[in-house]
């Protein structure tokens, strides 16, 4: 496990934020596919902070260097290695932070777990920096995935108590698809994202942060996939998205709401569509029966805390002390990752989808 | 995949509704361990069906013959395996299901996925029966872990509408664990359960059923275990937890409705106790940062659907006739399987952190 | 690890030579496929002892029960469970061996590994008996894997220095494949089975036993399979052909002999055959390179040591004393395993094939 | 599987002989321990190419940057990546063999693998460079390894028909093993390296090479290490090390050998030694009974092929034009990859061993 993930595909990341460099193999991809590497790298732009005034100023060219694993436009069938070099890493931000965990990081748990031997500049290999891997990955993966008719989309669902319309669950239109695979603050109605700014702007102007909710739907994806018990679509897709640092819940189709219901109103229905697909009426189930794909949407929503980076004074320990004692973190932080996470979450389930295929 | 779950401790669960036996095959526990076995059936009775008004009629024994692995009651360090012998199966009632998938059922699904030659009857391997096995391995976990301090505790946190008192997050007493530890109907304010009954028979009388939330907590884990990304706490016990047929949401901490706030309201201060422990004040971190354990108890909630068998008409398809039609399911049905939830997810949740050790 | 094998299709074996069954459960098997459980038996009478003057008398009915998995004569796509109970089990026979561990025997080691809570009687989960569950999972891998126009057969290569005809590296014909096949002492050259039961019998009357060699060759697997460096034919059937217990080497082609050669003598030269087929004229690499299949027979041979269990009187030590002391195991042994071996191998190889498909 | 080994420490090698780079990304790593960075590079001397008169020319710095995981000189716990550069890399010397492919090389099979995508030049990812990787990862673990006392030591078995004095099975001194850590010609008997070398020479006059055997020793492994069946110490060494081409045997202990033998000859005799410490006389089980180790030596040999790259020329097969021709190898090639072959096979034997503690 650790930062290893797949069965069938599998990824490997590594780095620290402060590091030379982080990067990731990808191991068993299909020999002879073709990516384009410039679709690569927008999905990796979608991803990056900057260019958008509500997010960190730490500026990332986030180019990848390809490693092995690519010949022209072809994957080899070779492990495909990228590599991220790290530039602009002011490590003096951090000095303050080696003694006093930051409340909501890593921080602590990892001083317990590495024994204080691990890179706590930038968060180290905690760092959401390392998350451009999983983009790169993902955004192979969706190519792939694509040629074989399978599209993937989310949004930001909601941020603080601000929502967005959230996706039709028996599918959405390929319009939207494609637009929200290029945003940057991808919503399904573009009426929302003022109110969403203006609340992340109000965390923000008080050093503060917020968080929300990313929704995140797969169509096309073939009927008849997957597992029962431990090898299905719920647990694979929710083992690679909590390995998405600041996500800490994910529900499928009705999910905590369906909880409430009574079976009458929350089982889907079955029928034959006109041409002849068997299909269902409503999509409580969210793609997903007994663990296998039942041919509808697949889709999910994914809870991210606000970033714990907030420039507000906390009260957190000092570990050469032993003394309580109080933190300010300074810097400019970016005030809300959730646009951000669209495309990692994103990322996150096309890998975990290429495992099952 | 599939029905094996764990990389330390290995579980590999077998069996169909109607075949002549369950069980599973339990990998890598440690020798020496004593174990209670009428402890264990103790907990499998927590699951098992009838002895309670609101569950389904069908008498199970559920009573493991151990086939290897304990010597008197000792565990010998080969792989434990533990089969449950199926008697009371009345093929007769599962007959009008052949051809016309339940909805929300995995019929479907599971039609495609096996091409037709799987075992319908009552489920076959996606029969909830199968979780007696996870309750087995799980009780088998808890008193190991129990010897190395952890406690495990699960309680119905709601039921439809129909809310428990919800665990205090930085920790519950020993009394109410143990208290916990024994009931079928496991609950924080016993006061709820009149209405909570109320709400399951109000669906019941209908022929329907009601979905709910299992809140799970876990004390006296170690700190400092865990992986980055992949190999977290919430990855592995979600990847366990999805293995409980039904549930369709996991969220840990303050999980959704951490989505919603503030970091300065999310973020949980730490200090040192009086016995110079660090702690944090809150937990909304539901006990993992960064994926790692940070000594505050391990909290999550996991969303359990209703039961998709209830007796009402339902629409649904004959994929002989390719034709739709409709489906009544004779025959008594769980109306709320969140009760024997509990004891589910609690045993998916040790056999998980038995691979974290 | 441990008693565990496969990524694809995953064997997990339990049980102990003296506790009340052993058994296998085989996830991840393809539905729909119909097996011939009286053939599955028949291979399991080939490794059963008795049946033959030169092996261990004590009879084992090795009659597996069916606990999963088949319905009627058809894989349903659940995990196949299999129990074989262990009757005729005389434990008295072991009692001198309880502090002194037999030399060249899994006790020793396995004490120190379990800290003497294993099972000692009969070996426990070490027992050569708990082979039976390779040969039913083989057995039944087998048959899929024939449909798929791939032929399996092994035979004793050699017995101490008494040496059967090897297989013709490039091929062997149908006839041959399909009466080793049947054959319990299986051997190219019938001939050949005097000389060597005459070994045998040699070491049987000195109460001492014998080694030797099985080869195996795979014919009709697909070209093209495998992967690079940790994924190759070598290293899936070494990893399970090692689980048999008693093989200490195994070699692919021409293996150590080809070690002493020159490249132009070990190099098998490319031709077209008269179906427009690459082949080898000769086939030293034994049918892999670079660990991917190359369309020739997969041909290897594993080095089986001679049984430990010998009734001479042998020199270890009293883990109670703590003193040197002197051993003579009473009863019966089997002089010599290799021809047992032979199915077990091949089972070994089976399941090993089928992960790779 | 492929390029990917391990369980705990979890090794993930990428790269191509004419792409950009190789590495590796070592995952699992324990934090806190250091790391002398040179004594890595001299391993990587050990096996890279050139400094010898009978290697290929090939001159390969063969130094690798290290981009996360190691912070001063010490493991922070994070995934440990190191990248080597690829320079000197002559592509015009492989157009000849892009539709014919080269005997006893894995071009074929790689061409069918991959449908004829992946990069040929110079083996693409089959490279024997690749092994630059496996030393770089078993030099970091030897040095953990070896501050738990932990040994490991090899050396050339056999050139062809020309062998060095064996192993002494029961343990090797302190001094031996220092100085065979050194060397890039390793032997036990250094009088045996000039008619080594001639061997060789007579091969490489001829355009030709010659294979050999590596013998190697593990001295200090803690005893009761190890699974019974598939997570053996025979099975996961022998997965590691059939991941370095060219290896196409290995034998435990007395092995082949032992496997004419008698049980009263082959059986080791337990003893307690002059420190009250279970040792066995001889060593025939070469440090594994019933896979677990028994403190013993761990002792293996593995058999390495000639390489397949000779200047003679030899038939092949033109995949373009479907009919058979002739392949000359131009260029110098590395006649004897076996002493290089010493310190790959050290490597993976220390990764695998890395995986079992």
């Amino acid at each position: 496990m650790g930062s290893v993930f797949g069965n069938k595909v599998k990824i490997s990341i590594f780095g620290e934020s402060h590091g030379p460099a982080i990067g990731v193999v990808i191991d068993g991809l299909p020999a002879g596919e073709k990516i384009d590497l410039d679709e690569v790298y927008r999905q990796m732009q979608r991803r990056a902070p900057g260019g958008d005034k509500t997010s960190t100023p730490r500026k990332e060219a986030d180019m990848p260097e390809i490693l092995s694993g690519i010949l022209g436009d072809t994957l080899t069938g070779a492990p495909l290695c990228a590599v991220i070099r790290n530039t602009n890493t002011r490590s003096g931000d951090y000095g303050n932070i080696l003694n006093a965990p930051r409340p909501a990081h890593s921080d602590y748990a990892a001083y317990l777990r590495y024994g204080g031997n691990n890179d706590i500049r930038g968060g180290g290999h905690f760092s959401g920096r390392l998350t451009a891997n999983i983009v790169f990955a993902g955004a192979v993966c969706r190519q792939i995935l694509k040629r074989k008719g399978v599209d993937i989309a989310a949004h930001i669902y909601s941020i603080g108590e601000v929502n967005d319309t959230p996706f039709e669950p028996t599918g959405i239109d390929a319009e939207l698809i494609e637009r929200l695979n290029g945003e940057k603050f991808a919503l399904v109605d573009r009426a929302k994202e003022e109110e969403m700014r203006s609340a992340v702007s109000a965390a923000h102007e008080k050093g503060d942060s917020i968080g929300g909710v990313v929704e995140c739907i797969v169509q096309g994806f073939p009927a008849g996939i997957g597992e029962p018990m431990f090898g299905g679509v719920e647990n694979i897709i929710s083992a690679a998205v909590f390995g998405v640092p600041a996500v800490k819940g994910i529900e499928f189709g009705s999910g905590f709401a369906g909880s409430k219901l009574w079976g009458s109103r929350n089982n889907d229905e079955f029928y034959f569509d006109e041409n002849g697909q068997v299909r269902t009426r409503t999509n409580n189930h969210g793609g997903a029966l007994g663990g296998i794909t039942s041919g509808m949407p697949i889709i999910f929503r994914a809870a991210v805390k606000p970033t714990p980076s907030i420039s507000c004074e906390q009260n957190t320990v000092d570990l050469q002390t032993k003394e309580n004692t109080k933190l300010s973190i300074k810097g400019r932080h970016d005030p809300c990752i959730v646009p951000r996470a669209v495309s990692v979450i994103e990322a996150a389930a096309a890998v975990a989808l290429m495992n099952m295929l």
